[in-house]
């Protein structure tokens, strides 16, 4: 199972809006005793075939009598490829043993059924734990309807994101700004809102020479020419089913890194409708969904323009919005916006982890701070946190939090 | 020298004004051909007999021929005490290994030279790091003149210090607390402002109850009735010299702890003459300085008031408090101060080492921050830090960071 976790991880940065999953099948050999392994796969990208796809393949007819050991429960129905329940049946498998169930209520417990009933010895919660922390904002969406929402900050020590005047280039170190490329790289969506967008004429997107060194080489492994872009069909080479984990030994590797990397939705808030197409976001590959005021036609096809209600204050309704990203698949919310929108989705209770990179600085009280919402008028109120992680990332401490919500 | 500097390590709650000194003595045993320890013992308070005198009173005329290892080189001078160096002559050790050179113009390298002169092998160097590292503060008065600046701070996630009314209690957890009260039973004096003893009613002492565990154990091995109150007479009961480490085993153990313990020096920035004696911080036992406008009459004999030069605003002249409080022989400073005074130092480019307690909480920009000072309207012109120690302290995280002046 620990080797299905570890084929899972390769698939986070790609199988969105899917869950990541991995695979492994083993087989007694009779003249050794022991468990050889004789296939194994990851799910790597919506409308690919799935981890267990890719292990029976490999599997062959030496399938018949195996076990299999799979970090999400095989699914029952239907979707953009056949039941893998079925296929684990159709294979001969003996017995499959299953790391967390499916939080998806169309399918959870249906794939153990589906296997029980065909006579598998079938089981689940062998490292559950680790299992759904690898897919926390799928196991999120599919509980609640709405996106795990990460909140991620960069200040001093003291707490201050910029100068009085605005200025804030750079507060972080390299490190920090690459660590952050690999939060873009693993969520569905980047959150921000018009400010950001016109004071930093920020891209918000993934870019393939900041990404860090490990997770570029995680991604390089296999990357073949156009098989990750946007426009991908909804099928794999067969070639790739050849090899161990998904990966084709014979083919050369990728030439245009950048153009194959998945870019994560990006969520602009613009209800003033300022933005105009002539900026560095609008002219980057990726889709874009802006909030705005009313629809216009100035944007190309990549740009999506929605309209949702707003709140009584005139400003977007935030639970409203995640309810839509929610609806349009999006598991894991990355959100870089300015003290107003953050502060905001504080208050709303609509964040659900904290990432702050803490620089070694100062910059005193006259600078800008995190968060603005209604002060706090006793210390009853105040937002608590429960630490997750500590880490130094280049010259930066990295804290990572989950709010603890008032009303859980 | 490990076991000299973990000697050294228990006189640092009391040796202050002193350094903190730790001395083992070895001689190989002719028949076992091991070295075997003969005498130890550390500076237990200053006017009390130095590290190498316990040492070589435990090892009697054993000491002729030996090896002594002191976490600080031997004093050359008479002080309150007769020199060390040549105590160590007189016991006719042979062989003497130093830590760190004292960083007394009035004696570095002097001790070593003595012992030199008297046919003795001796050097320096040996751990030199952490012995060092023991007696920062004593360090940097030797070669400065002026103490070492810890700035202690708690505060949430998001850098506030307290909410717009005013109420901070409690941001730190009980833990963070109580690591304070070590780090004040450390330290040679406590520099706070009116604002704060007028706000909370500050004691601003250290109380026995709320020391942690580990402090608690590592004072009450060694105290006695009366043994370390202010009032002490500048020798030890001959008694103590018969144990290891200075330890008598032969007493009972003490049964008022808190009259025993060695309260810092509090300083007060008062220059508004504010202050009035019915505070409780002047009803507990311990000296103060008050840093006045004018000296009144009405505080009783542990208050001291000081007139000290104001700067063209109006303010106390923080760089000549330091220098004050440097001839009066505080090595290690730690302040408990609100943002204006902890900003002040910071400005005035006297604050060495930061402390901050950050409590798993948010309180958003409308709760005060941790530093007044004049913005800043460039970037470069940020307090850079470098980081020295990160860990978690109860619920809270503890950052422990260097200033990088400067000017250096």
């Amino acid at each position: 199972m620990a080797r299905a976790l570890e084929l899972a991880r390769r698939g986070r940065f790609t199988a969105s809006p899917n869950p990541a999953v991995g695979c492994v099948i083993v087989k007694k050999d009779q003249l050794v005793g022991q468990d050889l392994l004789i296939g194994e796969g990851f799910h790597r990208q919506a409308g690919g075939p799935h981890a267990e796809v890719f292990a029976l393949r490999q599997a062959g007819s030496a399938a018949k009598g195996a076990t299999a050991y799979v970090t999400l429960e095989p699914c029952a129905h239907t979707g953009r490829t056949p039941p893998c329940a079925q296929a684990l049946i159709d294979a001969g498998v003996a017995r499959v043993v299953v790391a967390s169930l499916d939080a998806n209520p169309q399918v959870s417990g249906k794939g153990i059924a589906m296997l029980q009933a065909a006579g598998i010895d079938a089981e689940s919660g062998l490292m559950a734990v680790e299992a759904e922390a690898i897919n926390a904002g799928f196991m999120q969406r599919m509980r609640s309807g709405v996106p795990l929402v990460t909140v991620k900050l960069a200040a001093s020590l003291d707490g201050r994101t910029a100068l009085a005047n605005g200025q804030s280039k750079w507060i972080t170190g390299a490190a920090a700004r690459r660590d952050v490329q690999r939060h873009r790289a693993l969520s569905c969506a980047i959150l921000s809102g018009a400010d950001t967008v016109l004071v930093d004429n920020a891209s918000l997107n993934v870019r393939w020479s900041e990404l860090p060194e490990s997770v570029q080489a995680q991604y390089g492994e296999y990357m073949l020419p156009g098989s990750l872009s946007n426009s991908l069909p909804n099928s794999l080479p067969d070639s790739l089913s050849d090899s161990l984990a998904n990966k084709s030994s014979t083919e050369p590797p990728a030439s245009e890194p950048q153009s194959q990397l998945r870019q994560p939705l990006r969520v602009i808030i613009d209800t003033r409708n300022r933005l105009t197409p002539d900026l560095k976001l609008f002219s980057l590959p990726g889709p874009i969904l802006l909030l705005r005021d009313h629809a216009t036609s100035e944007f190309n096809e990549q740009v999506e323009e929605c309209v949702l209600p707003l709140t009584e204050a005139g400003k977007l309704d935030l639970q409203a919005l995640m309810v839509e990203l929610g609806k349009r698949q999006i598991n894991q919310l990355w959100v870089e916006a300015g003290a107003q929108l953050c502060g905001a989705l504080l208050q709303a209770q609509l964040v659900d982890e904290l990432v702050l990179y803490q620089a070694p600085k100062l910059m005193g009280n006259g600078a800008r701070g995190l968060f603005n919402f209604a002060s706090f008028t006793a210390m009853e109120q105040v937002i608590n946190l429960q630490w997750q992680d500590v880490r130094q990332v280049g010259e930066d401490i990295k804290l990572t939090a989950r709010i603890v919500r008032a009303n859980c």
